[in-house]
């Protein structure tokens, strides 16, 4: 059985990301979502404010882009798991370079996101973070050197080799978490070589926010991944 | 002309704060400042997740619990002042004691709000503490002792005196900002004491959030501090 | 070959911890280490303004309480591991539950230490946390349950189960870093059920830095582990 | 009555501030503070480990960079203000734009301070963070533009209004605290402006600290504002 390419869209707070705009970059993704019938998985992560509107108003998956490490109670401008979750979210991101966490509440985020039922995509900035993060066995990694990011320069293709020596550190942790590339993913080819370097998918931000036709982008790069996945073969499957 | 007494609620991280629990303690809130013609400003300050829901659905000012001290852009996981405003909201909450602020970070709040029409309610956990936020001139101070918050023990009524030197301290810097008393604030009385010791009203969050009646508790106190201010008459006014 | 055990001993901020006593208990933990004939490895944490007169009077290894995750250069107020190690320590604690770290700090630290040939005790609040922090490959970790730091009440002793899981947990990423027991150990025993539950030694505090007889308590402990280790024999040797 | 201006030199983290070189710099500011017979106050800021040290070989007032807002006790990594004064100090920085502290930190440690009798220099980035900070009656208040800070221009001549601004603002709230220009001194012409703008003195750092002769420089400025400080006359003094 072969996996299913992973495109995560991460709204940021751009712009571009709250209000109206949102909505309407959610739908895009859901359009290319079901134009590939299934062969893609299309995740959105909307900021906070928004994140009801897009979850009651989509079916692909809606993520949040951080969680507090928090429980429900007295915490003042903190978002627990559990209000994430009452929006109609599906998971949410953690540890995104712009927004890092302590080790311990990595813990704890992704032991609740567990017991609440949502899925978890933690960031990791090089190799050796994305495998000590594989131990705490969130759903998904994204590895995302901070030095590129919004740089238009992708990860794939001018470090393929941090993607695969992650890929190959986090195996020998965890071998099932699903690894996504992510910084500087700009274009159909930098998608393409993501899988082709043994990882499922891609974590993007701003060369769909910051597109006129952000519809575009994404379908592009959709077709690339299902296309490299098809490449690959039924034996292989990434990562 | 006499002031508008002020009851603002803080909806916190409370297990009511989300979903359609929130909804129904807005409407309730609502329902209090119709029932009063205006002669009362209530403020409910729901999660983000909720934030946008309650704004569109209520006549009454919806405020955020907090702002991320950041221009729109390339930050995960944050809310700047423009995500809250194009989410409908009217202000936002800075430095509660659960969520405190560098120094710079309210001086950036303060300003990017008034910029974009927002207003803000600063708290501060002391009377000299609030004095050092009354020079950056927000709408609102709020002061609460930390070790009464969630006691139901009020400032009001258990340290008058930190509410009366708040007053004078800040009146020193600052003539017009509203001033606020916060912490324990747990019944009608509580709340009258606050405006007859010279505050313009009431923070209040767990009397609230965590009675099996919210209208009735959110009433009462709208009451308390509607007599208080026609009992202190049309030539004092409250600060 | 059988490992020697470790007693290191964190100075935290006490009173004692500053001035005059910080060197005299110094000297007390030099002493016993002399005493057992290098049987034990005693290990002294202090606070950075006494970390380079320790360093300077003691022959035993002088450890930082914390090192911060910068380089040298305009950084006010830090302290890089470059300035811990020209203080003439041989390395730091990191990640204390009372200062916690982010994932990609404790990476930064672990890896600028063993550039700079300085040690690292990293700390860990829980099996799963240590698990996480041993592919980082420190030289030693301590698990540290905070609920009980400070108690009197020693992990070793009120919940063998969480020294345990750690050692097999840690075990099954790192099979050399040197793992420790600390939270509540105050005494022989504790320092003794440290060792025969498969640990290398202890990281205490307050039962040393509150006690009138710091050197009687640190004396004790040594005796109790170096017994210990020779009871678990030869060939068993501790984690 | 006139005032002496000050020369306050902040030495970072910087590779020159740790270990001998750090003590050569305090030796060279006791020398250039002796050349000008008390004229003038230097004090020197070196890292937490090089505090006891210098305070111990000099006679001139040796500030930290930093303290940690915590009492004594159970603070794994913290520096408290104790510990400074222990050390020999005669007071800190605080605020610095390289270690921005909470409104209410600044609060604890300038209260802390004043009871330990410890001076304290709070930094501020902008004339209204500067006005907040004097309401909490601080020794000595620095305002340094962060944009300019290391850069060799300085504030007192590229950005002149920002000094006259700051100065203005905070006598409105403080008529004693002692103000300083920083951010960009570099030359014996930029110390003489920040006097001749109204300010007591100056915070330089990189100027002294990446200088090849690091005496000449404070020498030079030292001497341009003790001549500033004449040609302003008798009646004027200085902020």
């Amino acid at each position: 059985m072969r996996r299913v390419p992973v495109l995560a869209i991460n709204f940021k707070a751009y712009d571009t990301a709250i209000g109206r705009s949102a909505l309407n970059i959610g739908r895009a993704a859901e359009r290319v979502y079901k134009e590939f019938l299934g062969s893609v998985q299309v995740i959105v992560a909307p900021p906070f404010t928004e994140l009801r509107t897009l979850a009651e108003s989509l079916e692909i998956p809606v993520f949040a882009q951080h969680a507090d490490p928090v429980e429900p109670g007295a915490r003042t401008g903190s978002i627990p798991p559990e209000a994430i979750k009452e929006a109609g979210a599906r998971g949410f991101l953690a540890n995104h370079s712009e927004r890092k966490l302590r080790l311990d509440e990595i813990l704890f985020l992704t032991r609740r996101a567990r017991a609440l039922g949502l899925a978890t995509l933690v960031c990791a900035s090089e190799p050796e973070e994305a495998a000590a993060i594989s131990v705490l066995d969130p759903d998904m990694i994204a590895v995302e050197p901070p030095e590129l990011i919004g740089t238009g320069i992708a990860v794939s293709r001018a470090k393929p080799e941090v993607v695969t020596r992650s890929v190959s550190l986090i195996r020998k942790y965890n071998e099932k978490v699903t690894i996504l590339t992510g910084a500087g993913i700009s274009s159909a080819e930098d998608a393409e070589a993501a899988v082709l370097l043994g990882t499922s998918g891609v974590l993007v931000s701003s060369a769909v926010m910051k597109s006129k036709e952000p519809e575009r982008v994404i379908n592009s790069m959709a077709r690339a991944m299902v296309r490299a996945i098809e490449r690959l073969g039924p034996s292989l499957g990434s990562s």
